[in-house]
């Protein structure tokens, strides 16, 4: 198994705010998309390297319909363009008066293999979108068609998203509390140091369950309970 | 059948997302009520013309809670005499801190035969509204009574609702996606046209499923993608 | 049983709507917390008597990771003193981009017998809070770690949260349209008067149920009606 | 002197702060315009009553540049029949991302003898209308004729302005502070309660400028001071 | 005298506002840069070249304050390369939370004979800016140095500015109700059909001085009217 | 001269901007109070030790006018208590819907030789606070008294102010960018270091305005400059 695959997988297991928790420690504090969420919470963790779009506002005589019939078309370039296995991240200036993209292209990309696709601004045809085996993230439901007040003007370059950078092949995460931004050179570190926190956070809670106080145990301090997580651990870590 | 029934008819067919598009190739862009979503989602499509009204907000000496006994109160006005069939759009300056109406309305507007019901505020006894056989759209839910911030000034006038304009008659569509507004003289041809457009939508989509690449097909520029339309068409259309 | 425990077992009958109309007749206009919401709606109705909690925002020299290991930081204080049966009421500025806290300390609260959590912020690992069996309100999902904006400062002071006044000891309620806050002194003669509306509530529905107009009945000012409501009642007030 | 030229008057001496105050002590907490400013500061304070104007968002087919043509434009008509004395207030739904109005209107509205503008939105020609003798307040300036978002659909109905209800007649006072609304039934009342304020504040300033605390003078809780008021009243009334 | 220098010198003498009339019949709506303003009102209309400069949101590794030291650093590329005449336009994301630029950088550009900058963000040192021979517009003054939001990230791409598409060599004009994009390919037809709006314009201020009605005048539909304005025109247009 | 004397000295000849990066490179990024800036420009610089008053939002029987017949009211006691050369800071929680203070208040401050006054919402009486001989800082005027919608509820604690923390001691530097909080043990720090940039900078800016390019100047990386600002150095820093 190639490397990214390994780092993708792990991070599979693991959630946004672990991963949140291990880039504040590393000085990295704004690397969690702002005001997006899933079209249909519940759907498996979301990781792939990111693909970009980069929207400007709409000008009206650059933008009438029949753009869509030019096949080099830059909207319709990243949706056959994104590689399988990638998430595509739009920059929508965080404007959902007009959607990002609707569900045919969504269709299309999850087709075509890729891992998820987000957007700071507003997806249309959402209930479709929402139903597909491919997560999405939005800022809320946009019906108007993406001329109306974007224009796809370049492909995986750096962009702004919910006011984070994303710089292609980021590696992307998304759960139900939203999306995380994990910096290329950064990813297997994170990924492994969030395995064990949640696995050590798996501990804690069944401690919690138990009636513990967190003082001693979350963080843990305690070198009682230090021992029972090493005893426990080696019960657990294969499994998880 | 009557005219309005007919276009009313084929619209609960189409998508807000297709009217989008559909009244954008016409120079309309602005006509997606903004920042609203359904209370409960999955229903079907709401469609009915537009009834109105119109708040101010509230000035404390004019809305004590004894002016409900009023049997001409304008916001019980617009509940008795809203229309069978129509749509109550309520222009609440997209002020969601106080309810613009709650569950005992939406329940008369619903055994009235009214269509649906549209705020850019909020609704109040927002569980049991979302339950109603009726659509309705708000911003967000809102507990406190009505008169805290809105006094109804007016029913059945042209009005904003989140930044569209709104006139009787109008014909208002409403789905997951949120709501548009089609002016009035323009609703049969947006409904016939969508009805074409739907149909295509659903050729591209399966075409997309298919494993097919979205250029040349959608838009269709690709002459043999085109008879491959026309024969599915004639199985498919009647149907619809 | 005790008056508060009393009191307590009224509002959890009664709605944030009827709550909200009862202040608003007693000259309170503002204790509807703003832009908050369940994390899981159709729990049953959350009370208790508020214990606050006030974040001011991060400095970072303050606030590196290191600070949850001193057992009395005032986040795990909090967590670990809120009275059992109260509700842990958060002032996070409106600030939702780090997260107020997370599934442990919910977990913990939990354990401990909290009524349940309400944050003006967002609460992180929102799929696992959500899944407690307590409620919790918050403006949105935020996954990273509180430390990123906010460093708590006191306990159980009186705060702002969502544009509304909260003193410690005022009773708090929940439902799905969101989060009332009672004046502790008002808060028995709130529960006896909203027990009332709501008994009137729910004839004033059946009646509209069965075609009643709004007229006369909701406000009720028509005395034939008065005296259908009074034997109704009489059939239907030991149910409530 | 006619009863409401003779209220103009004394309110032309007291500040927004005043009437503002005034008008808490009787119940009304919401009568300032909010997030309005006046073009140029420093001008005599403007008082009128309320002639109003109500946009609505633009239809495109509705509101090309054509519509100037007519004479019976609203938003002519507005600018020709407000009455001299008054203050033209438009409801712009605080949408300055075009011009409510530019110089020329303003121009001549100061021509005909009104008594000043005011807009929740932005005008345009700002430089222009800030150098005419003619008091006018807007959000922020905005160079898009209004035709681009703005329709005028009715002119002197009852209206939202800046958050704020505006009746027709209501008493609109501006000064560098923002706006305030005073309600027409209470305009005289307001008028004297401020005048009197007005000359006891005079006196409080120079009191703290002679070195007075505030505690005992502002309020006015001292019996000592005030006696020395009332001496100093004598002395300085006349003058007021 | 070149083509473009022509443009520009008529450009000067026209204001923002009959920029966006002009555009808008053309069907281009939304070409004024929302929410900026000049640090210093009455300068000389600004007129020139877009050269623009893309910020993305700062990621804390790669934005240590030695990264300055890299003569390459973007941000100083472009305030060495922006061409004389030109006008800097930097794209901030309209986050103002920290600086676009400070004084040592507009003072390089203004030294270089650049006409001026724009930032959709926020300027630091705005006191010497505002005090600099070169006209500058931005939201509001901010102290923070640029990289604890902002990383320069390309230099003359097509950029979002203010909620307008800029792309390079658009004509933008500043005056004091803020700053217009003209698409290049328009900038001559504009600066011409201007001008004699402007010279229509200064005509019909002067008949509104005298007393005139806008009726018939403005828009221009009184034959006899047209008439006086040829005249007029004849005797004034040598001046302008 | 006292130790916080001498510093206060050195600061009142530095910029905020010059202290924001001084801060940056100390890993401090969040000290720049958002969205407030000064009633009047080109006063002073305003520098001096932060005393606290936090607001709550208003309940309504708790604040009739009446209370400030209370001579222990905590806004009164703020004012009265302030210290000579201190900065009384109040955490509005960005609500300028109501004022903060008004004239009478200000005033009083200045005659107790308070430094300056700073609230992230607004000040009434704002034309007046403007022409004190003291500095200002707020979001914008407001004319509705205070008890609107604050209750004063504590005096000196730490607090929030315009999204950053604010601990009693801190010093407070003001000026036209806007208002800087300096951690209290590290403000003499802060303050030398400020001298040298801050001569830095002069150096610099001669420089440019004698037509130097930035690269290897600002930075100073370029071993030439280097001696050329020891010269240069050599001759200035005594008149700074």
């Amino acid at each position: 198994m190639g490397e990214l695959a390994d780092t993708i997988g792990k991070l599979k297991k693991v959630s946004t705010a672990t991963i949140a928790t291990c880039l504040f420690k590393k000085g990295l504090k704004n690397q969690f998309i702002q005001e997006v969420k899933p079209l249909k919470p519940g759907k498996p963790t979301m990781v792939g390297e990111a693909f970009t779009l980069r929207y400007i506002p709409a000008r009206e005589d650059l933008n009438p319909i029949e753009v869509f019939k030019n096949p080099r078309h830059l909207q319709r370039v990243a949706v056959e363009e994104c590689p399988k296995g990638a998430v595509l991240v739009i920059d929508s200036r965080k404007d959902a008066r007009a959607a990002s993209a609707g569900s045919i292209l969504a269709t299309r990309l999850m087709v075509r293999g890729v891992a998820g696709m987000v957007t700071d601004g507003g997806f249309r045809d959402s209930a479709e979108i929402a139903d597909l085996d491919m997560p999405s993230y939005h800022h809320r439901p946009s019906a108007p068609t993406n001329l109306t007040l974007h224009q796809a003007i370049a492909v995986n370059e750096p962009i702004a998203c919910g006011d984070v950078a994303v710089f292609p092949e980021d590696i992307i995460v998304g759960d139900d509390d939203g999306v995380m931004v994990i910096p290329a050179h950064l990813a297997d570190e994170v990924a492994n140091e969030c395995l064990d926190i949640t696995l050590f956070e798996a501990f804690v809670i069944q401690q919690v369950q138990n009636g513990k106080s967190i003082v001693g145990l979350y963080p843990l301090t305690d070198a009682a309970v230090q021992k029972e997580f090493e005893a426990w651990k080696g019960q657990n870590s294969k499994s998880s």
